[in-house]
């Protein structure tokens, strides 16, 4: 018998009919410099971009990002604008206009107070190997594996400050 | 040819072979109270929970969950493992022991200030349907689709607060 859930209070036991094709499709996250996000995760993070939504009337861009070697991805726009919106792993970056002009502008991580969201994590096939990736691009750590008791997972900060947790697949 | 990227500022052309097997894997968020968000993703969104990680030192646990039919999902606990953290679309959940039990306990959204992060997004096949199903389940709305100019979108938000984007797929 293949895997239902796991327990744990509140579980509803079987998926409701009515949540047929929901799809977890992208995180948000604001960025106060949109060149130096853009450049942090499709060379640190070998992410590609996707899709580019400018908004002159709200004065703000949006970028869509997501893993992949790009073989499965289709050249038109409109076929591409589906491909993103059903798959998963998909990272929004939210550029309000302006923001990189602003030497005061900056954003909240999430995890000093008022905590809330906490980070994003990028699983990887050997951890050694991404943390030294990751020196070699000058990327700061938060934490580094050998840092506190957890061994297996790293922290590393993008350029906004948010958390991206590093650990290996499984 | 397949499509490699989009152009934008700072975009790396290439993908590095330093971040070959990179999975934007999850996204975390602190929840007050595990058995209220764990009932809203798991009925409302129709997500599973594959895995449960309790750590006593730390008095926190950790709650991964994902959307899927369940058929592709090991029942091995340490298959199942490996399955959550190779793919994409996992939400996690911290529950920091004692919160839900704190009437003053609450998170930060990321929309009021201080800003950073914004919201999940979940893609539908139907986007009324949807909100039919999020009106059964007496979800609070942030936007409903005739609210403002983007009548494409709707924003609802979880047991705590954070804002969850209903959008069409493509």
């Amino acid at each position: 018998m293949a895997f239902n859930t796991e327990n744990g209070p509140g579980v509803h036991e079987q998926v409701p009919g009515e949540t047929q094709g929901f799809v977890f499709n992208h995180t948000m996250i604001r960025v106060v410099d949109p060149e130096a996000s853009l450049a942090f995760y499709t060379k640190v993070f070998g992410m590609r971009l996707l899709r580019t939504s400018e908004n002159p009337n709200g004065e703000f861009t949006l970028y869509f990002l997501a893993t992949t070697e790009g073989d499965d991805v289709p050249e038109d726009d409109s076929e591409r604008a589906k491909y993103v919106g059903r798959r998963e792993g998909v990272l929004e970056l939210t550029h309000n206009w302006g923001t990189e002009k602003d030497p005061n502008a900056r954003y909240h991580d999430g995890n000093s107070e008022p905590q809330g969201f906490g980070h994003i994590c990028f699983t990887v096939p050997d951890l050694q190997a991404a943390c030294d990736w990751m020196d070699k691009n000058n990327v700061e750590f938060k934490k580094r594996p050998e840092d506190g008791r957890m061994h297996h997972i790293a922290f590393v900060k993008d350029p906004d400050g948010y958390w991206i947790e590093l650990v290996e697949h499984g």
